[in-house]
């Protein structure tokens, strides 16, 4: 396996065990558990230190809807694009794995629907329907990749970048946690609904299909976006990853 | 419609939509809600990934104010004022709608009175009267011009605006939601007053006439501040934009 | 007034009125209210931001205690020290006043011992004694100014300190609120004291006397740790500020 | 004792001052406590704000499980590993001593059992077992050096690493504070330890074997990831002091 897969596979790992990890183990402890700004800051951070960790091997993406966006962007080569989201389902999954193990160190704890589930309707945090959470999804996911276009374009100076994104992803969990428990990101839904089941099973598609729809949504806006000038010599750094 | 001009859009819906939708969608949920905090931080998150993102194209205002301060600094063209207030407007209240949209999909939900609005006394989060809200919103405006003049001027490294203005006007609104709810922005009380109607409707002039107050006269404190040598040749970063 | 003493001015305006307005306005807000832990991002948030902002013109203080621990690290010229002063707490009061008439905008609202005072004893919040207070000023000051000296020497990188500076004093107060309402800054504590009256005029002495103490220690520890390399040549950024 | 163990010394005694201090003086304050949140908050701005004053001094570790995985991925000489863990340890314990007497300022204060203290089981704060705060500690120290090792490595501009290794830390007491306490670092729990006794004294081996264990392995995973180009010449920034 590449580096840039192990990359992919162990920041997508992160984000799962860190976000979902948050919110199952500490949001909701009695007066002192850190709720849904918490795992908000939580979400975002897991990206924020992988980014800087090891995006500058793999790109970073550690979500296959921005791999998706990105190729569809043209910053992305589309031969990697299913290996990128195999590492990335496999290291979620395996995240899901340590948090079940985890979680199960205490007594009376079951996953069963609460395991940081995404989900419309009854399985909606706060009862939103399947429409709102159809727009929630993939707006949310287009604006996550025109952060990400944006921040990673010449436009901005390097190292920033991981701030941006990291942070972006923060704001879309403090807006859109109670719609779907906010996924953004299909391997992120996969990797717990694996060990909740029920309604995270049979809703599971919608946070495949929402997401990588916003993705190439987001992915239109910022080429009408894009100055010239940024696109014309080599690729931009999301990309510029040392062959591995 | 030019590069700049959505840009403007953009930076203006997403502005909206992730402030005043973590207020209305997160903020008040029993136990886990995100409060007036996660609201501080996702107003300044929307700016902070915005100027990010795209804040090399159009200067990265998403505020009349902002713009209206930035032409009394001589920072800003007077001729692009008209063109950039009409896109950030436009841009407030797609996100108005796009919100409402998201919030009527859970069961009971009205937006009236309830949408995030700015507003004095009865209308106030706290019941705050007129002079308070009126003073809060010229202060706290003049104070994020402040921020946003000295952030962009030559003294600060080129990448660190944006980390500066976003947490600004997080720290803003940490201040002032129990006042007025916070606006500082015309464009943001505009964008939701037209759907949440009522009061909102009827105080909404306050919002366009206390911000654009505030921003002159922060422009005008600025100048006593710049050093002479920050002025001398061309141009600020903050309008610094390719033409587009 | 020279630009450095209106920057100091403003600054600690701006430093006052955020973090003591958040603690007034907005902590305890039922349900929503964003408590020691918005309170002490305020105040971290009004530092970082100005020190973005003015910094470069007036070394960014704020603090009668940091101005006198940069003097005693041999960064400040001592000639400075009481026109600094003078400016910062004159930057207090005013916020002091700017803060009374938003807060007289609530029906009831009396400042009568409660205006973000500090204090020990039966006016510390978690009723801490005189010992605890003195102890906890003292060491939270000498820290702080070990952060500073050291942000803003030549082992960092340009553009960092003001995070560095800022969110050191958001960590001071997440610590520190419970035991004195968090001084480390004689300033702070005088611009409120004149406004909230009682116990806290009565204590004000020792918000004077512990931070700059506190500050004298912080800047002999940094003697300390201070490489020779660092103090070869010219002065370090944070006086590196333009004559004006 | 060299500038470096001075440096470490600082370091490690503001790290669990402030971290721990948050916990026991703030966190549990009703309605207005800072909660997990804010802890997680404090034990990261420790190590950003030390990071920033004195990480060019010493390589900034404060965490003899950091030392140890840099040891065991190359970047740290071995010779120095004793010094450094001495001075750490006794870093951590000068905190719990001030924090002892700071906190025994309040009526009715008792650090038995209650001094911010690691454990499992009965001694966990959500009663987890045995087994999750094995894995959970082994997990989360890896991947903070998985954090430290990338961000510290070529692939990262030289200034943002203390914003990535602090926020990792913020991140992973987000997470693993109920399960825990969290601690990732031997020195951190034996600080407290001997000030709140009881089980925390039994249990302390475990806060020791699972942080050295988990930095070894973080260590080995960097080393699957780390791209030949950045172990060509030089050692990274991390261990780029001077001679102190």
């Amino acid at each position: 396996m590449s580096k840039k897969l192990i990359a992919e596979f162990i920041g997508t790992f992160w984000l799962v065990l860190g976000g979902c990890g948050a919110a199952v183990l500490a949001a909701g402890v009695p007066d002192v558990g850190i709720g849904f700004l918490g795992v908000s800051l939580a979400f975002g951070l897991t990206v924020m230190t992988m980014a800087y960790a090891v995006g500058n091997i793999s790109g970073g993406h550690f979500n296959p809807a921005v791999s998706f966006g990105l190729m569809v962007a043209g910053k992305f080569d589309g031969k990697d694009l299913l290996p990128y989201w195999a590492a990335q389902v496999a290291g979620a999954v395996t995240a899901g794995l340590v948090l079940w193990i985890i979680a199960h160190g205490q007594d009376g704890f079951s996953s069963a629907g609460n395991f940081a589930l995404n989900g419309y309707g009854s399985a909606s945090p706060g009862g939103y329907g399947f429409f709102s959470g159809l727009v929630t999804e993939i707006v949310m996911t287009a604006m996550f990749l025109v952060i990400i276009l944006g921040a990673t374009s010449r436009g901005v100076p390097v190292g920033f970048a991981p701030i941006a994104i990291g942070l972006g992803l923060t704001l879309i969990h403090l807006i859109s946690i109670p719609v779907t428990n906010t996924s953004v990101n299909p391997a992120r839904s996969t990797g717990v609904a694996l060990f909740g089941g029920g309604k995270a099973i049979l809703q599971l598609w919608l946070f495949w299909v929402a997401p990588l729809i916003g993705g190439a949504v987001g992915a239109v806006i910022w080429k009408m976006l894009e100055p010239e000038a940024y696109t014309a010599a080599e690729p931009p750094a999301v990309s510029d990853a040392p062959d591995a």
